[in-house]
């Protein structure tokens, strides 16, 4: 049980993404350094934020057998690098040995309570409607905004859109504007609620914006529950 | 057994990198369109080219664990980012129900025979001495050299070292002396036998070299035996 469960596919490439940061923010400087992982990546789930939003089938079957193959896997804990699928966490938790680290939790513990920050969650419309976020911040007494939907919402849902076909230069266009109509809502603080937004930030022209990467801070949070219990150390399996 | 299997963490970044080609070298236009990859990224699995060079601790029994942990995991193939695993190569195929793909095959299916290439491979001692690749090149009757073990060869063993201790720009260094110095020695085709040295070739100096990647074309092969069989069809878990 000393393997990091990283439950992806959704999409591909912020798996991808999650699992470079991992490797990044390992400290190492051989291969017996680095931390176990298990990646199931099953693209095929059907799609999150939609069946939130009761237009598509229910992932949840799928979700739980994804939960299941982890664990027959033996991995420690379970991490997600997709935020909508987090509608499911108390199902997916309460079906797995392992424990499951909340992404929602791990970005919000990164926003300093009292900082007077006021948080925009750029997130799908399924996340936003799901509330797993609002409910984190309300939680910590941290103020926020939701991007407008007939505005800023629309060049989120774009810039997630065109990430997953692939199309990052078209992404980033609609990240920038997004980010520019939720400053101009009066947010200070952008959390990036979507893994595929992550991926197009370096492209997107975000300066003087205080933006909180969600796959980065489940990164951290997951490296951290592995160091903690030693997992980097060798001969676990020689 | 619909999904692919990567036996990764031999290392860490190259199975990253290799899994980022999966994901780009998959016509896909929304998550469903991709292919299902199940990772077992086991990093604690002892040296391989020491092993080979009979100076470290035998990884066969923890390679045998991580092809049946796969196999438990119900991939259809396994495929291996790391070249110099290959020398247990028909160990680990023997204790598979899964085929595996070997990376030297694929590698060397990309240099057309009589094209008059003379070959250089660049990998580690371990697996030059293994003898995979001379013995494929040999099958297809492709001339080929190898690194001078005092020259070119130790700037390969440096630029894989810094690669894993994450030290990219000396790496990077090191792989540009390397392609030179067997350039001098009359290589017109190099082979990145290493998936290691694949990482760094954009920050290296190999302008008007011809470079084959080795996990460029472990990842082709990857993907045409899923697509061939229907694998990114969604459905297959629904």
């Amino acid at each position: 049980m000393t393997r990091i469960g990283v439950f992806g596919g959704m999409g591909p490439s912020a798996s991808v993404d999650f699992l470079d940061k991992l490797v990044k923010l390992t400290p190492a400087s051989r291969d017996q350094d680095h931390l176990p992982v298990i990646v199931a990546s099953l693209p095929h789930i059907h799609d999150r934020s939609s069946a939130i939003l009761g237009q598509g089938k229910d992932p949840l079957p799928q979700l739980l057998a994804g939960i299941e193959m982890l664990n027959k896997a033996e991995v420690g804990v379970i991490v997600i690098p997709c935020n909508s699928a987090h509608h499911w966490f108390d199902e997916m938790s309460r079906s797995s040995k392992a424990p499951l680290l909340h992404i929602a939790k791990a970005c919000v513990a990164a926003i300093a309570p009292g900082s007077g920050a006021r948080v925009a969650v750029l997130a799908t419309r399924g996340a936003l409607a799901s509330g797993f976020y609002q409910r984190e911040l309300l939680a910590r007494g941290i103020d926020f905004l939701l991007p407008d939907p007939q505005g800023a919402q629309i060049h989120i849902d774009a810039c997630i859109r065109e990430v997953k076909a692939g199309r990052l230069d078209i992404s980033a266009q609609h990240l920038t504007q997004a980010c520019q109509e939720v400053v101009r809502q009066g947010a200070t603080t952008l959390i990036m609620g979507c893994t595929e937004i992550t991926i197009v930030r370096r492209g997107a022209d975000v300066s003087g914006m205080v933006l909180i990467d969600s796959s980065l801070e489940l990164a951290r949070a997951s490296v951290a529950f592995a160091l903690a219990r030693g997992w980097n150390r060798p001969g676990w399996d020689s």
